[in-house]
């Protein structure tokens, strides 16, 4: 069976020292999206939703309108969480299946980020999470757009990362099974880029776009 | 910007229709694992782990010494959300740039399965939903597994669905720059599977491993 069971049983290491820290960077950095977690009346909501990382500060945005945007810029925590599934592990019992992955955990306040220096850093660093180079290469934030976005700062301080990687530990007496386990590795790529049709012709495909290594690379 | 902002304005649907629940149950069951939200002590908890769909119920598991499983068989709501991220959309402006994906988020309380033909034919939709054809392949759980095995569900009856698919949405003196624009579509595939070193000689990686769909596909 799967993750939870595993986990327990896993790295887990709680990012105080300089070798955790830099774990915690490295998934960070490698991730596209987050799933941000807060409490709405009690009861728990799970959003995707982009990020960025300035030192030790992950920056969320949202619009100005998002319910849960303003629950979490209100007193209390918020827990992001950043997954990358690096393969399957296949085991010769259902109850050792797993997965190998990479997952950092963000316990904190969120704090709403009104300076408009820091807003400005961290919608750069959030731009750039998901699309580096886009920031210089297109439209700036007009004041209206700024005016329509919330930005929220949470603290590295407390964090957890946990991976799990190579292959299945199986019941000593499992492994004489006449049965195949190992790992099914699981990769992310970029496709071609693909034009808006309402592209103006003779404009190519900048290279910090068509030349972007792949994602989520294993750390 | 990104993705909050523009999921404001995209495609939102309660399950509540024929039509909404067979996206609802196209997203759950392309995925792989799940990110679920729970609440310990008033702070939110966002944990990714396996899952499985029956009907038009989800199950979960984990260790029964696991804290945030025990905290969602309490009574109280739990948050389950499956995300497929499906490309990146590059727009003329930073405050358009946004993420084509399929999310499906389930509310509801989480109830602890006991009765064990329940908890068995959950945690084969759990093993299946990961690695399919694995169950009748490996060997099923023992008497001690199963005690250590905790499962949980909660029932598919609120439930969003949200997705984004196609093209920047730019404003429009922003179409006239000499910007590229569209999307960068973001692929999963299985790699090559990578045996256990342990493994036994003699025994090929059987075709329901090696020749698996990849996951994913597009809604």
């Amino acid at each position: 069976m799967l993750s939870t069971t595993a986990r327990t049983t896993l790295n887990r290491s709680k990012a105080r020292g300089r070798t955790d820290r830099s774990e915690l960077y490295a998934v960070l950095d490698a991730g596209l999206i987050c799933h941000l977690g807060v409490v709405v009346d009690g009861s728990p909501r799970v959003i995707p939703t982009g990020y960025g990382r300035i030192g030790d500060t992950l920056y969320l945005h949202g619009s100005t309108g998002a319910a849960s945007l303003r629950t979490a810029a209100e007193p209390g925590e918020v827990c992001v969480t950043v997954t990358h599934v690096d393969g399957l592990v296949l085991a010769r019992s259902v109850f050792h299946h797993s997965v190998n992955y990479r997952s950092a955990m963000i316990f904190g306040a969120a704090r709403a980020v009104e300076d408009e220096d820091e807003r400005l850093a961290a919608l750069r660093a959030i731009t750039e999470q998901l699309a580096p180079g886009q920031w210089d290469a297109v439209r700036g934030p007009s004041r209206k757009d700024l005016a329509a976005t919330a930005v929220l700062a949470v603290a590295l301080a407390e964090a957890s990362v946990k991976t799990r990687q190579g292959p299945p530990g199986d019941e000593e007496e499992d492994y004489a099974l006449p049965v195949w386990a190992g790992v099914l590795p699981l990769r992310t790529t970029w496709g071609e880029p693909v034009p808006d049709p309402a592209l103006r012709a003779g404009i190519p495909v900048p290279p910090h776009i068509s030349d972007r290594p792949d994602p989520g690379g294993a750390g």
